[in-house]
């Protein structure tokens, strides 16, 4: 499975590392990536063992608003 | 001693703890208070046990620019 998430409040190279690391730390990640000049989120996972939302969660509670 | 300098490239919380946490762990200094809206942080210090230049390339080290 593969989600481009909107994530609003990302900043700088610290965000990054915040929303990457909160991500990577989930079951069943394959792949993230942090674009902060579009504010997007590219991630790659595997739904059998994470959802969509559980991604989306995880970047929340780091602080940041996810849009869509 | 009590010095204001204008910090650029500070956006967001990471950026204030990471500015902070610099200048807190130099010998001598007595209070760091950064303030992200105008770009400035107050250091209070013992220049008996450290310099302003000091205190400078502690915050140019995590990345950010000191303009005065």
């Amino acid at each position: 499975m593969q989600i481009t998430l909107a994530v609003h409040g990302m900043t700088c190279g610290h965000c990054e590392k915040a929303v990457k690391g909160a991500v990577e730390e989930l079951n069943g990640i394959q792949g993230v990536e942090v674009h902060l000049d579009t504010n997007k989120v590219d991630v790659t996972y595997d739904d059998v063992y994470v959802s969509k939302e559980q991604i989306e969660s995880a970047i929340e509670e780091q602080g940041y608003d996810v849009v869509s």
